[in-house]
């Protein structure tokens, strides 16, 4: 297991809902192209606010996953 | 649009439901009497215990108003 | 009030749903054994992934329980 | 409890004893315009040289005050 | 001069040219309101792109200003 | 708009006469091959020396570009 | 000597005149139970208010104390 | 598993060789008392200097070990 | 000199033996699909822990390489 | 003013009585040798302990200094 | 090349025009009595504002040079 | 032990074979001038590379060492 190699990325995702939906939803647009995802950290959260009500819950997260199998 | 000045100002939003109604909360507080809301970023996140179980979901967020327009 | 002395714990609690149910998660683990507890301050969050999918939402977090009355 | 909001501000006060000292004056000079204040955190502490010599310690300081009650 | 006491606001200016010029905008809206400002911390900056080009540099910064003379 | 997913990436532009200018041509060379560029945010800034003189001014910037429509 | 091992533990200790006295009393508690405490390092500062005026000042510190002798 | 809670703690570690072998020797004397350890995270690493050489190696970590079962 | 642009990469590379071969392994790996990398840049490091033994050492790095010459 | 160039070094100053005592006795070392002390910046702040006792209160503090007048 | 030495110091330089200039200033000033100067980091960025106006713009850096040689 | 007064300076070590190495060599080099050294906090590491193999391991450390006598 020591071998493995991960790259990670950063994304930015959103939700009307909840800061996890805008993590799913960062990771469903990174699995479309991706493979082996493992772990999305979160590094900031955001709610955008459109006429002073929330519009838009963000979370820019951190994805990693392997390049070499264990 | 270049010429935009934005201030910031920090608040400390709760809920017992979750970090997100905290950071409305925060929102709904200042909204009474600050106009061009625009984001509300968020610093950090905490949970108060009462007699050993969840009592307020606590958000602290800073947030970001036009001062001038584009 | 000005004696009282608190210690401070580090924990990792987990929940299929939210970060809130992780936190209180750890919370309730921690509450098994300790004593009056105060407050679950965020440290980190992210979301355990499996087969591309959310497996997990984690919260590190930093309890601070009471050692001294007031 | 749950439903209340804080407004944080930052402040520098000062003295000539101690940045025990130059808290209270940040502290005093905000309570004169200020109700429900609840905590100074220190963010950073420096002292004011005057020709080789200590002249005053300053603290800055992040003072939280309720805007809503519980 | 250990007496005086300083308040801090954030603020973020913006400007077609330079970032330099974007701080300074921040300050030339802050002096409408308030005197005696005497340093402007840069927190972050960044640049808008609109188009694939740059529109705006900004800079988010800290102003303090005091409120008690020495 | 909640919808929205971006990705972020982490560049190093130079100039030999400016920040600003470096930012710009971390952007130039990103965007030749990205679309939807928004933000270039600073992470560090330096200057190269070279025989005691200012050689070139770098940008550590992060963009980010937009993945999906609104 | 290269072969100690050392453990760290988070206290929060408060006294109604200083951060010192804070500090010392957060290392008496501990020292109730522990044994070769060898440093208190500052994580952070604050002072609690009520009703306007200084309650306490508590120091978070880190202490490290020897598991293994030498 | 997304149930399982964990718990952190701080140690030190030192070794005359490397900083890979503090860390083993922070992990073997937590591992005395402690099961199911998972990770140990580098917070610092330094080396102690005697008579101006190398004395000790010395890392502070974090470990996280399983308090509860998946 | 001063026009280059470079891009950075964040991987996580592990080993058995030490975080220098973790380091190695994730350019290896980088290596086999990008020209020009300079610098290996250390975020974190930790080590794996398997049934109360050391099982990895696991280095996450940022790599810079250049994408246009000098 | 504008064209004044600054020198930081960094102390470790300590007391049995105070960290203002602390950082007072780094910058009266410093003073021998040095001219044009404006600030001491606390890093950080540290008490050691001897047999279960503080034995001193330590101050990290960067120290600035004029090297060119205004 | 790996046996090189360097040693950093830190500087703040000032200029009435830029952050660039600033920067170049505190080099020249270090250039006086350094050799093998190779980068200057940025740490702070702020500007000094006098009646309201802008007075001087600083730049805090990390100056690097090289002690031995490749 | 009280009164004692540390200086620390900052230095970059490298090596071709590991950051112990290249942290042995800082100290040594400070060592044909400095007395007294006692601890090397490491700040930073990072690995030089050179036609996409390492070149050399380099460790950015903090050197104290103390300027009086306990």
């Amino acid at each position: 297991m020591s071998e493995s190699v991960y790259k990670i990325i950063e994304m930015v995702g959103s939700s009307p809902v909840s800061w996890e939906e805008a993590t799913k939803n960062a990771v469903a647009s990174a699995g479309m192209s991706l493979r082996d995802l493992r772990i999305a950290e979160v590094v900031t959260l955001d709610m955008k606010i459109d006429e002073g009500k929330p519009a838009a819950f963000r979370a820019r997260v951190k994805l990693s996953f392997k390049l070499l199998s264990d």
